[in-house]
């Protein structure tokens, strides 16, 4: 297990092996704490998505169905365990959380007419961009549907807000996209509100359901560190040569001329020769042959991958910090090796 | 005004000027009565749809602030007076419906990789797709958002079955798209989900508001028939000359291919080459000059325009008849001439 404050340089020395054996985004002990749970979840996610209209099963299948890492609707159970919950609710909501979540990658996908014209092939190749939109609404109106059946408002307030707030994230991360020059605080509000806040939000809505207010806040911060720590270490493998083992590809956020950390840290420290290179980049979506090298040649020169994995560390500590308000137990350890887990990607 | 029961050649005798003299899809005694409450709903809608993400008032300003029609918060406001409801909670509800509704809009207007392709221009052109999906996200949201804060769960059992069957209704749409050989109750089908169901909540909120179970039914029935009505009136006015009084471009929905319920009555009447010539512009989407004034002949050669007039009067007659279980008052009086306003829309 790593700890929190663990150097890139220990970080480093963990074997290839150590980590291909692990699933990403998850670990071993929060998937054997809520195997059960997710297996109702599961059959639960399957019956709500079905509807009359085939194409919502056969497009919402495409995501719900083939099994991501779960790793969302896994917070709600885990923090509902550690809440000492004894019902039902957190199945069905769990269920809900997951929607959204799924919701918003179809959205997410939807592709602009410039990046059409750049020639860039999604998912939505197959599908075109009206359906995987319309789709992404009725699984967010199920979730809603699936929320106001458990009939909680304190439960409904949270993933309302945390649906706006997502939303209202999307549309930031929007205005800023393709700008080396955004300011780290900007990127960083970004990743809260577009990424953590569900995670956030999954984690409080444990407390909610088991009625533990005193756990609430601790969860909250819990979820949305979690959830900082987890984009940061998202955004550094998209530019770390160990990521073919965890199945990712290297480059895709830069071939999409995203700015994300990893390229505004290197912008920031970066001298005149470099922005012009970044601003040709990133900003006016001129990549060349060798660019993606080059990129990765200054991020290392500026230290800017190193410095991105020590801000995901930094909100890695802050969340096993407020694990440290809620009761031991094997649901807290999980939550914990979690934290680590995610940290191990970075290595 | 016009009695549900008119004819064609009746609503034909109507003169232009007093077509002119009334707006699209209100009408006087509507507006009459639900003025004072209408002004709260748009200052609620205006407050409501800031955001410090600035491209989100921006964006959806565009639809939301610039007052259109406001028809289906009107039918909150109207029903909630019909039941007799004295309080404040049908003015954030009607902004609520008025959100749902152009979420829907945006979304509506994603334009398709192969819509591109052929060059199609739309509103998406100054935004491209991403912003008006993820503003539309967070309207939706927003509405969801004000419905918790309004605290009401059978309130909110009704819009989010509604916002799930728009969504069901939308991507239905999709699938039978451009299919000149839909059938007529298919066609139906659609419009009841993606149209005529946020009339029929729009209306229910106003029995819920005012806690009258027994007025539930009629005012859905109404809400529901009106929708449909609305929506026939719509894809007729689309082939009809009249049109120009009324503000609106003929064969929008030719030139986008859509297979609206005048389409699919042509085509069901039609002969083999009636068939073929439908089959071209409507299906495969290879529409020339002169197409449309051919669509239009076989229209009326076939009693394809009259025909649906006639649907359109037999759904605003039912809608009058749910009305007839409604206590009466200046309320249901300006609920039935909106119906009768509707089908004049046809003369």
């Amino acid at each position: 297990m790593v700890r929190a404050g663990q150097t890139a340089g220990e970080l480093q020395g963990l074997t290839d092996d150590a980590v291909s054996r692990k699933a990403p985004g998850s670990d071993r002990a929060l998937a054997r704490l809520t195997a059960a749970d997710l297996e109702r979840v599961n059959s639960h996610i399957l019956d709500r998505m079905q509807s009359p209209v085939t194409l919502i099963p056969r497009l919402a299948g495409h995501l719900v169905a083939s099994g991501g890492k779960r790793l969302r609707p896994m917070l709600t159970l885990a923090a509902a365990q550690l809440c000492g919950y004894r019902g039902d609710r957190h199945i069905g909501l769990a269920a809900c959380v997951e929607f959204i979540h799924t919701a918003t990658l179809l959205h997410d996908d939807v592709v602009d007419a410039s990046d059409l014209r750049r020639g860039r092939d999604t998912a939505n190749a197959l599908w075109g961009n009206q359906a995987p939109v319309l789709v992404g609404d009725f699984l967010f109106s199920r979730a809603f549907q699936l929320m106001v059946a458990d009939g909680s408002l304190p439960v409904l307030k949270i993933l309302s807000d945390a649906a706006a707030t997502i939303a209202e994230g999307e549309v930031l991360q929007l205005t800023a996209a393709g700008d080396p020059a955004t300011p780290e605080e900007l990127c960083l509000r970004i990743i809260a509100a577009k990424t953590a806040a569900l995670f956030c939000a999954a984690c409080r809505v444990g407390a909610a359901v088991a009625e533990r207010e005193a756990l609430d806040a601790p969860l909250a911060d819990y979820g949305m560190n979690l959830g900082i720590a987890f984009q940061l270490v998202d955004d550094l493998l998209d530019y770390s040569a160990r990521q073919e083992t965890l199945g990712k590809t290297v480059g895709d956020d830069f071939r999409e001329g995203k700015a994300t950390l990893p390229v505004i840290l290197a912008f920031r420290q970066g001298g005149a020769e470099d922005r012009r290179f970044w601003n040709r980049v990133i900003a006016e979506g001129d990549r060349r042959d060798g660019d993606l090298e080059q990129a990765l040649e200054l991020m290392r020169r500026t230290g800017a991958l190193d410095q991105t994995a020590a801000r995901a560390r930094a909100y890695g500590g802050k969340a096993l910090a407020a694990l440290d308000r809620c009761p031991d137990g094997p649901p807290r350890q999980a939550l914990a090796e979690l934290v680590a887990f995610n940290l191990e990607r970075t290595a």
